[in-house]
């Protein structure tokens, strides 16, 4: 199979939001007037961000909803993306899945596949997503304030406590590991979330490479630090419904997992309605875990109110190098 | 270095016509009333499109510039870009120079970096390209008709002379590889050109993959046909100038040589001006070089004005999968 037809059997869709879509130069895509693009990319690689085992058909889920955490975590509503993909092989098994669960994705969330590249060459994935709002509605890293109260999306945690388990650093029940494997390979961006939190959230963030690194983001930008409960966040971890996990690994998963992609945001403590209300409209559970403070840096207290001073640090993917 | 270091030293830079660049999850573009944004989205890995010998300074100038021809090829003004790369350790010589060959050629084009991402992994560059054109002026490639002139831009063939020469297959005086090996290595995408086209030309495309390969995009997608006069296309070897290329060699690397960078268009023949016009209003040469026809298929005539029988084939790369 050459390169055209492959992108013909596998990727070539009908648009609507576009113009034009696939087959041309270039995509083309008109202005919505009084509106603001925003656009971000996410590059997938083997043994970084998937392990070759992986089913496709949720490797094809998680390179989209990737990216379409970034949109949420500015409030965007997805509009089209563009994928490039580098194939050590025409695998047609792995093309129909991976192209099922990218498309399934997309679906739900009315986001159309635009343009792309297709290439030999060690498995590579990137994709670039585009989303809009209204001008100047974005949720940006730079709004929180002293004085915010600090919160979550969904659970945390899950997805490095099965990266544990695949490393065998640890055994976990079937049931468990299914759960938190679920959540490592097939992660929910929370889009509707975050168009809901839009006109409430003060700043937010996706938390890709664990909760406090992705929190430094905002406290950075923002010039402000936080202090977070442990007694709100030890909660957060999904599998520990199901399975008492140590407290100390939970912890550690939920702090500095990463892989989550749940939202990190602030909001004034006067919009402490609005905030729910956001979470029922996008049925998206929220938690509040902490407080935007003046002073730099993250402290997070125990149960007896006393500060961790075990160290975390975030992912980052020249660690090694 | 981390990844948010390597990012700050080498990549973050202020930005002019986005709202926010990189640093946040999301990079914003207010949309520009009256406008159509146009995106393409490129991959380059080692090996297949580029020599893993290939100066990192002319390699950045060749990943946006492959892109930007895609720009080019509707006649869209360039904007900004992304960027996300794969990179098997942090080399800060290497990244000095792929930093300063793409920025150089991004400035000529204020074309601005506005997000991106980075791993550790294969060599891999991938970059998608936002331009824009006012609503309905984009070039594309369905709108050739029979009777329209057949032009192409620039020179063609001498990227392919100076792969076959790295690959060993002929054997070029040093100046000859010289300038075949820089017009490989540092293609100038035809900005101004295709900018200039907009409202003359009926169709266009950028030829990546070859002449033939790339005109039989815009015949398919205009469901036309087309003559091309060898006598004309003959001379667009640049080499040629300087080296009498055996002629055999010459027609293979013009019609089907592949990563030229350069445009083929159509244009009515009432406006052959107008096409000599905007060939000097963006400083870029232009070569008649054959017509469209109604019925299907190429047909290339040689100089006694007999039918080429030999078949060419474009670049596919999947090729050998």
């Amino acid at each position: 199979m050459g390169e055209f037809d492959l992108i013909d059997r596998y990727f070539k869709k009908p648009v609507h939001h576009a113009d034009v879509g696939i087959g041309d130069d270039c995509a083309l895509l008109s202005a919505v007037p009084g509106h603001q693009l925003a656009i971000s990319t996410d590059m997938l690689v083997e043994g970084r961000h998937f392990l070759s085992t992986v089913n496709p058909e949720h490797l094809g889920h998680k390179s989209l909803a990737v990216n379409l955490s970034d949109l949420a975590a500015c409030g965007a509503r997805p509009k089209a993306f563009l994928l490039s993909l580098a194939l050590p092989r025409v695998d047609t098994a792995w093309l129909e899945g991976f192209s099922k669960g990218l498309f399934r994705l997309a679906g739900q969330h009315e986001c159309e596949l635009i343009g792309g590249d297709t290439t030999q060459g060690p498995l590579n994935i990137s994709i670039t997503v585009l989303g809009d709002m209204p001008q100047g509605q974005a949720l940006l890293r730079s709004g929180a304030r002293a004085g915010d109260d600090l919160y979550v999306s969904g659970t945390l945690g899950d997805a490095r406590l099965a990266l544990e388990a695949f490393r065998g650093h640890i055994s976990l029940p079937e049931s468990v590991f299914r759960h938190a494997r679920a959540r490592m390979e097939t992660p929910t961006p929370r889009v509707q979330l975050g168009m809901a939190l839009r006109g409430v959230a003060s700043a937010a963030a996706d938390i890709s490479d664990g909760l406090l690194g992705d929190l430094g983001h905002i406290l950075k930008a923002s010039g402000v630090g936080a202090t977070i409960e442990l007694s709100e966040a030890e909660s957060l971890l999904g599998c520990s419904a199901i399975w008492p996990c140590p407290s100390e690994l939970a912890h550690t998963c939920i702090l500095s997992g990463g892989d989550d992609y749940e939202l990190v945001f602030t909001a004034p403590s006067h919009a402490r309605d609005q905030v729910q209300a956001a979470s029922s409209r996008s049925q998206t559970a929220v938690t509040r875990i902490g407080t935007i403070r003046a002073s730099a840096g993250i402290e997070v207290f125990d149960h007896q109110g006393q500060p961790l001073t075990r160290r975390f640090t975030s992912f980052d993917h020249f660690a090694d190098a």
